[in-house]
């Protein structure tokens, strides 16, 4: 306790992965008092072509026009 | 808002699913007020030795007799 | 199969909820080509104090100038 | 984009939610790259009746020994 | 680890969710060799004007002809 | 009904999930009541650079000193 699911677009690496983990384990042990070992956390990465926001796949949409950063965070 | 999560059998193609967003996404701004922008639609495929019905894995059901469409929609 | 979750806010009416059941059933049925029967549709009515956007729970957003009609979709 | 599900105990009270939310907003805005606005946060509130450790339902386990603060998080 | 979380009909009784706990439980530990602490169960109670099947809420279905024993599993 | 969805580590074998599909099945019928064709079970296989607990995802984690039966669910 508590369970936490992330879905994040795919691409976020798993050094970043693990840096969101320890921050929000942390977290939730300093604000919800949980015990650190019962803190488990879920990750799941949205394919482009299976999430879809304002009518259209993610995949499907136009390429943003500036370059975003190597986050695999583009279209979110 | 809303957030629809979509569980349907591997094989539904990304035509389909585009088709099946378009028409989700226009119901929702229509039936629920939804702001366009704002209608999430997360498809997940099932794969068939990780869903079961009726006390056997999908893989392992005789196939049907008939041969339906390459929907990729057998033994739903 | 399909089985499919909708997130929606608090609010929203049961005859608008069998509306959307009514359409997105038959759309899977003609587009996916899945049986009526097993279409398979659960609504979650999210609660303002548990649903958070942008950095604030929704409850602690400033209401929205103009009042919208009272589809329970305020703040989305 | 980030969507994040997090289940707790019944019993967090809103302004720790709220402190939640702020913080991991902020967390996945500086690690992740995501846009502040598309950040959803969604909590589930678990009934001891509902939610089972162990081989049983946390409603029927012994009161743990020491009484600890009051945040709802006996029994994680 | 495993987690698994139960949606079923609103009714079924605290004895039973202990019974299907405890069972379940068990069997996580013999077949799949789970840690009996670390197996982790959460329920869902559906509501019938919540739960949609074959195109309509179950609400809305009629009674089923025959009382079924007062599980509250009618019009699963 | 019920649906039930279960995450488990990656590794455990079909052959597994079909004795565990059987036995769940079977339990919710005597239980639960519930009609055989109606008990609906989804495996989701949680990568271990995907899943975390304690602060740490899996796949960071020091292998366990003993060597568990390889039932793929090392540092559940």
């Amino acid at each position: 306790m508590p369970f936490i699911h992330v879905e994040v677009l795919e691409g976020l690496s798993t050094e970043k992965k693990q840096e969101l983990v320890k921050e929000m384990t942390d977290m939730f042990v300093r604000i919800a008092g949980a015990p650190q070992e019962r803190v488990f956390i879920f990750f799941e990465d949205l394919k482009r072509d299976n999430y879809a926001r304002g009518g259209s796949l993610v995949s499907l949409l136009p390429p943003p026009s500036t370059a975003p950063a190597a986050t695999g965070n583009e279209g979110k």
